[in-house]
């Protein structure tokens, strides 16, 4: 395999961008990525996408892109998996880079989430979940969320203000943001009473679907020191599945999927969880901030929520996470998430985060999950000296 | 890169499977090609599928079909890119094994394409298109279609029953396979009379929509000699795209993605058209495939009917296609249409294709398109003596 570095990020504001389509929201990332990179051609274009089919009734949207961006002729395709669509197009980036038989790959994540509203947006969500056993009998997305942690709750004794400080985390770095959905600081004290999305998950615990898109641009490692001053390694990649619908596992408290990437991806770099210096989980709810944070290895079982609690994900913390705003505050653009994390992680490694800028960071993990965890994706980026 | 081969093979019968949804149809095959390759497990799975999420309400469904099958925890994912959507999952599989980092994948195609009917049909279908541009007017791919082949007819004075020969050898060769959705054969003569679908594209022109699932397994070429008696060896793999609406071509009476994605697999494969010994391509229109003969290089411009008309595509040509029936008689189940390509011209590289038998195949193309040829996938298959 060849060794595989991020030359090129990009990425637009997440939000509720009603004068734009899924092809411009995309052209917006494409054109500055390229400029970052300080390219104007790239062989093969990967695009993670979520819901297009469902939510702009647009299919194919690899081709619509690349045809879009004025690169008609080159390798494109769609790559999805519900909410990790962005995570898995990155690995097939990579996978294509280190095969030797690619040399330039422009990863995309977009999403245009706000082309429907109301039981039409309800209903395109839920596709994500189990459409036979899970959707049918009505379920969404958010409302497995609040089973989830409802049964936590009450396993592991934790009370609902002890998932407040992941918001406030959030919020308080998506405030720094100009990227962010959200810039809006939260209160302590603002979760316990925020307004019920499905019993105990509330407005300030789920991560608000927008529009959005972000693009990194891959190359060989050997390549790239001499593109940029500032390339970003990827040492670790990996992905991993659990059951689709939440009733199938045997153990519903742990993501084993997140457990497996993020191991495997340990495994490839060769690290282990204390030596990252931050993280991106996908904190579309908090009951699966905490529940990541169990699975990779930084809390043990029913304590996912004490690193939160014990101040230790802030950016002067142990373990950052939501650097910029995250899902949470960032917002949620579905099959773009997880480019928006890569690219996130990458202003890190480069000390280019401006406000949100987290000391020294040298080594960053993403990890980007699909549904309530059914599929998971881990990157672990680094920081070439 | 490692060099890849094929070691499994499965595919179920295409039709419709009122009993079957997704998950179910895609069991079939997986099991088949676990079978036929002496295998148990696998690293990964990616799926092809073009509409499950707007003909069944079901997105996510690599990790649905990993989970179903039983292999929840390796990795999964969807590609998607209209119905290229099995060619290029193909072409992802073929890359993750070339990269060294994953030994054993499984690309799988599936397609629940008659979970709808009438005007929803129709709408889930016109998302290949440019949702903007042409669906949103009304077009759907067959009226596209019929506007290429009229001008084509016009632009090259060519006749309809020119045309017939496509039709008459896929459904010779269909009528002797028993997974093919058709197996009448079709009487010289019926073409002209057939009921029109959009004129001049009429019922025998046109190939039929089914539910399908077809199976490769892949893995190093270095494995694969010692695993199996007769691996099947990837020896070229290309992709390219072309405009999605058919309005922005330059030059609409050219498919530039499959002349792109054929020459970039003869020059990886080091051979020209001539060294085939047989093609799969992408008959969903008699105007497509005699567009492909032009772009790979085996008819002048204007002149993709005469190889036809010759009988020069028949199973004892100099050519043959459809040698299963094609898309046309074996029918076409979008997304998985590209992996049956690669199944069949694997069973006559093996030797085992039965009444369907091609004699003395050596080196077969597969060639499989995303809407009116806006995405091409190219395979070259060897067989290894």
């Amino acid at each position: 395999m060849r060794d595989v570095s991020i030359v090129g990020i990009g990425q637009i504001a997440v939000g509720e961008h009603w004068e734009m389509g899924l092809r411009q929201l995309a052209l917006g990332a494409i054109q500055a990525a390229l400029k970052d990179a300080g390219m104007d051609r790239i062989e093969m274009l990967i695009v993670g996408n979520a819901l297009s089919g469902n939510l702009s009734a647009q299919n194919h949207v690899g081709t619509l892109i690349a045809d879009f961006a004025g690169m008609a002729g080159i390798e494109a395709l769609r790559v999805e998996a519900a909410d990790a669509s962005g995570g898995l197009a990155l690995r097939q980036g990579y996978l294509a880079i280190a095969s030797g038989l690619v040399d330039s790959v422009m990863v995309l994540g977009v999403e245009k989430a706000t082309e429907r509203s109301g039981s039409e947006r309800d209903t395109a969500l839920a596709t994500v979940l189990d459409a036979d056993y899970e959707a049918m009998p009505g379920a969404v997305p958010a409302a497995m969320a609040a089973l989830l942690m409802r049964r936590y709750m009450h396993e592991h004794d934790v009370k609902l203000d002890q998932f407040e400080p992941f918001s406030l985390n959030a919020h308080a770095n998506g405030a720094l943001n100009p990227n962010a959905m959200y810039r809006n600081k939260m209160r302590p004290g603002a979760f316990a009473k925020a307004p019920i999305v499905a019993d105990p998950v509330n407005l300030f615990d789920s991560a608000p679907e927008g529009d959005g898109a972000a693009a990194v641009i891959l190359t060989t490692t050997e390549r790239a020191v001499d593109m940029v001053p500032r390339p970003v390694r990827i040492r670790g990649s990996a992905a991993a599945t659990d059951t689709l619908a939440l009733h199938n596992r045997a153990d519903m408290m742990f993501l084993r999927a997140a457990n497996l990437a993020a191991g495997r991806a340990y495994t490839q770099a060769g690290i282990g969880p204390n030596d990252l210096h931050l993280a991106e989980l996908h904190d579309s709810f908090t009951i699966l901030t905490a529940l990541q944070l169990e699975a990779i290895g930084f809390a043990r079982r029913g304590e996912g929520w004490k690193p939160a609690v014990e101040g230790l994900i802030t950016r002067q913390g142990r373990l950052p996470i939501s650097t910029f705003g995250g899902l949470k505050a960032r917002g949620n653009p579905l099959g773009a998430t997880g480019v928006y994390q890569a690219v996130e992680i990458a202003l890190q490694l480069r000390r280019e985060a401006g406000d949100n800028q987290v000391d020294n960071a040298r080594l960053g993990l993403a990890l980007n999950l699909g549904g309530l965890g059914s599929t998971a994706v881990a990157h672990i980026l680094e920081r070439v000296e």
